[in-house]
């Protein structure tokens, strides 16, 4: 071993020790005839002195260290004169006697501090140096620290990690599945898994009861921001459960994590929405409950038939955003370009300030008489000094949606949405369906193994898209962290659902034929569901982005800068395989 | 949930409670008027009773179920009359009052049973019935433990699970990779990592310090018997170590393993053998440790100038096997034929018995005089009964090969070869290089990153063949377990190794640029090893073959019998990767 002790371990109790440690070198400074050097590593920061009176050969040596050199040194254990009480080493110092360079390093493109001065693209390409930040570092502590305790809480409530196989079939239905081209096959292709949907149910046909996986799974989608093409889910699925049994124990989970990872801890229930009421209410199937700004429905209010955008709205709908009336007029402006931006699509924006004296000041005064804009207040619940945001539209769904982000948008300028506040809800009762013009068809919200729930089954053949999931999401501050459902376990339910779905039986059997046979001998009752680690970690963290939650994430390319993959490879592999690229004059 | 309780845990304490389980039906039996039913879940099984006096119509649904369905009942616990001790629930039996159905099953294929009727391939393709047999599941469950532990006793020592990336660049140096085909990129490809050993090497630079993850790896290699294209590494690595730390913490971690998940202590440390010893006594860097019969090299003793065969050698070396001077001629020739087998490739087989009375009689008599065989039998230490068996050749190195091999089959033979039995040694000094007659150039024995013993460093000018690396393998029963080294840490000494190994600097660059420019930013000592977990797993449940500790393994063609994968792809997939698959006329 290099040394004795770690960089962040040494306290007063040790004055007087000759330790020997190991780490990078964070700062030099020169005062005097003394020098002062910050000995970075893993655990901490711990300060050496060397003295030119002392030690005039050591101390020019010191002088020469650069910064992210890689220095041991032994020392003996001081008690500092003063103290830094910002830091767990700050009390001693180690007058050194014997210095090693072990490494010498380059200048660092960019400074090794949390407030670095490197720019996103320079950090991903020396993202060695970037993880040696330790707010950085920190991040990937903390996702240990989950996995270990998420683990640990399944595995003592009887859930059995297995381990699914990577390389498997693909399935065209759902997002784009990476392929892998196998050369014992020529021709023929591997999937990598978008999960291990449709193993782990094989798992519950298996009698395996309770399975978990932390598992990478992977998706060939076009990135938008905070996607990468390989993420990694905590895959659950238990048997012989309803869901009100799953949302027992992952509420449980959740809990125990909040307060192991956090100290946070949650005594009551979540809330449970059911899917219609969250969209009614906040226009999201994943509502940020980190505040109130609820939806109010003003068609009887405003449907007065002087104004004609509203007469001739199908939904016309009201956020209060308390305190707001002060907002100015370019404040305003803002906020009706904000809903107007083509990402959320709203043809313009009503507003009304509730007056010291209680008279309302709205955009609109034109249309409506004061009783009516009185009406509007009282139907608000409007108090003095409060702003009215009012969305109308012809399509309810695509209003509320365009709504629920100008709530979130109110929420983030009133400083509502506080990062170290935890908002947890389930959301239930999801569709069974929904429409895609794309494909002139039903498609599965969830997936096709999604259990209706049972009191709809019967709307299957008569109304099959008023029909609900047995699915449920976990929701967290705005965000859906995990998601599942009870499956199908009834082969016959399961080739109605594929029916409905527009699958001929004979695709049905190609695609799905191995878990419908499976589901010929004996398949139990199970549900599950399935969180996004990287997103779970993220709100653990504080963070607003996945990327530095993963140790050497994906740009929006899909490319790993730092690799420099993808690249091209030798023509002898592409022969292997039997494979021609055949780029077409744009790509070439 | 569907139960009260599992079908392993009711006992005698639990006689008169009312109680629900559900589970798959494992047998039916009827006795007079009455129907017993053995209902089994991943717990156990416990016994149901129906008495068709009772309830008739009950009794007679009983009676129509079929093996493996799956039903659920309610009833009271009973205390039996005639108790079965070879279970734990055999002291009770469930009296039902009610039966639901949860699903009917097709008559399996095979039956359920530990002693299966199926033969392996019907086993794989239903794989979903195949790991209801409590056999196999066991070693799936023994593999989850093993996780747990290993992640604990890592975790509790400090060390990070950081999850590196699965679709990283292809390097052409070592096995061959599977390839991911960029749609985003086109005409480039991802690689699944082999190993993550340059990101682990990384995160080393990256200063994490204790590093560890049980990781998913991909090699497309000609699968020989118990391969796996995709199998699952503990892969660890350490920064500011050397050998002996990294030694004494896994072995520490091996101790730990046998104790919690077999019962067995191991108190001493254990062995380390020198590479070049191991060969020398028993030929093989992986020896079986279970028994002894060390190799005896008898070039001083048998080459007397009286035999051609031995007096050509350039090494004869024998084992004595004791009691085996019975062996028929018939045995003895069964022997030689498994030495001659082109596997093992030996000329023939040399045998000396010792008879009673102490005199030798040998294969090779006329040669020799009594004299020069009873020197034989005092080198060998050779007693009355004892069979002493030996091989000749030219190639000192392939000889001792075959020797190898000879004396793990007598091992098999005498019954010393104990599956309950864990012989654990560590073999050091690995040679730096072996010499690759294909490629007529040094080769890394290990990896390009390993690091050289410090003695032998000077070497690497003048006589790199003899350079010993300081790695080291852990080795259990004849198995390598695990292995890893110390790691280059210097820009210089990796430079120069690649230039050993044969690569221009600028194929260097292209492969390892990413590797080596990181270490000119401060890469600390680091080294590491990593364990092939299957095999791991398979040792410590008993198994000889890997593929029963994996779920949904593959085949020897590389294929999943039970999806059905790897398969051909749309068109439409190929088209959007700009990939065509050009197929010969004998893949056609």
């Amino acid at each position: 071993m290099y040394r004795t002790h770690t960089c962040g371990e040494l306290r007063i109790d040790n004055v007087g020790q000759s330790v020997t440690l190991a780490g990078w070198v964070q700062r030099v400074r020169k005062m005097g005839g003394m020098t002062f050097v910050d000995l970075r590593d893993r655990y901490g920061i711990t300060q050496l002195v060397f003295n030119s009176e002392t030690n005039q050969e050591l101390n020019e040596r010191a002088n020469k260290l650069g910064r992210e050199f890689v220095i041991q040194i032994v020392g003996t254990v001081n008690e500092r004169y003063s103290k830094n009480a910002n830091m767990p080493t700050g009390d001693i110092e180690i007058i050194v006697n014997e210095l090693n360079l072990l490494n010498a390093s380059d200048v660092p493109p960019f400074t090794i501090e949390d407030q670095s001065d490197g720019g996103d693209d320079i950090r991903m390409k020396y993202r060695y140096l970037d993880l040696r930040r330790s707010c950085v570092r920190k991040n990937l502590e903390l996702r240990h620290k989950m996995c270990i305790e998420v683990r640990n809480y399944l595995s003592d409530l009887g859930f059995l990690e297995v381990e699914t196989p990577m390389l498997i079939g693909s399935t065209p239905e759902g997002a784009r599945d990476f392929v892998v081209p196998s050369r014992m096959n020529p021709g023929q292709f591997y999937a990598l898994p978008q999960s291990p949907q449709t193993l782990k149910q094989l798992l519950m046909v298996a009698g395996f009861d309770r399975y978990f996986q932390i598992v990478k799974c992977f998706r060939d989608e076009d990135l938008r921001a905070d996607r990468q093409p390989e993420f990694t889910q905590i895959d659950c699925e238990m048997s012989f459960v309803t869901q009100e049994d799953i949302i027992q124990t992952f509420e449980g989970m959740a809990k125990h994590l909040f307060k192991t990872l956090r100290g946070v801890e949650i005594n009551e229930p979540f809330l449970r929405l059911p899917w219609a009421e969250a969209m009614r209410r906040f226009g999201s199937d994943k509502p940020d409950m980190r505040f109130g700004m609820e939806f109010v429905e003003l068609m009887d209010t405003l449907k007065c038939g002087t104004f004609p955008v509203f007469d001739n709205a199908t939904y016309i709908g009201g956020i209060c955003a308390p305190g707001c009336a002060v907002y100015t007029r370019k404040q305003l402006d803002q906020l009706t370009d904000f809903v107007k931006r083509p990402q959320i699509g709203a043809k313009g924006l009503v507003y009304a300030r509730v007056q010291e004296d209680g008279s309302v000041k709205s955009s609109v005064d034109k249309f409506y008489t004061p009783e009516q804009l009185d009406a509007l207040k009282q139907k608000m619940d409007a108090k003095p000094g409060d702003l009215i945001l009012i969305l109308s539209g012809d399509d309810t769904l695509k209003t509320r949606k365009q709504l629920c982000e100008l709530r979130l948008e109110m929420g983030e300028r009133l400083g509502l949405r506080d990062k170290n506040k935890f908002a947890l809800l389930w959301v239930t009762e999801f569709p069974m369906f929904e429409w895609s013009d794309e494909e002139q068809r039903l498609m599965a919200m969830h997936h096709p193994f999604t259990h209706p729930m049972d009191e709809d089954i019967a709307l299957l053949d008569t109304n099959p898209s008023a029909v609900r999931a047995d699915a449920y999401d976990m929701v967290c501050n705005g965000i859906e962290v995990g998601g599942g459902s009870i499956r199908i376990h009834d082969p016959k339910l399961q080739a109605k659902m594929f029916e409905i779905l527009g699958f001929t039986p004979e695709r049905a059997q190609e695609q799905f034929g191995f878990l419908m046979n499976a589901f010929k001998y004996g398949a139990p009752p199970h549900g599950g569901l399935a969180y996004g680690l990287d997103r779970w970690v993220s709100i653990f963290a504080g963070l607003d982005s996945i990327r530095d939650c993963i140790a050497f994430p994906k740009n929006n390319s899909g490319r790993d800068v730092m690799l420099d993959a993808p690249a091209a490879i030798d023509q002898k592999q592409l022969d292997e395989l039997f494979l021609k690229v055949d780029l077409t004059e744009e790509n070439a």
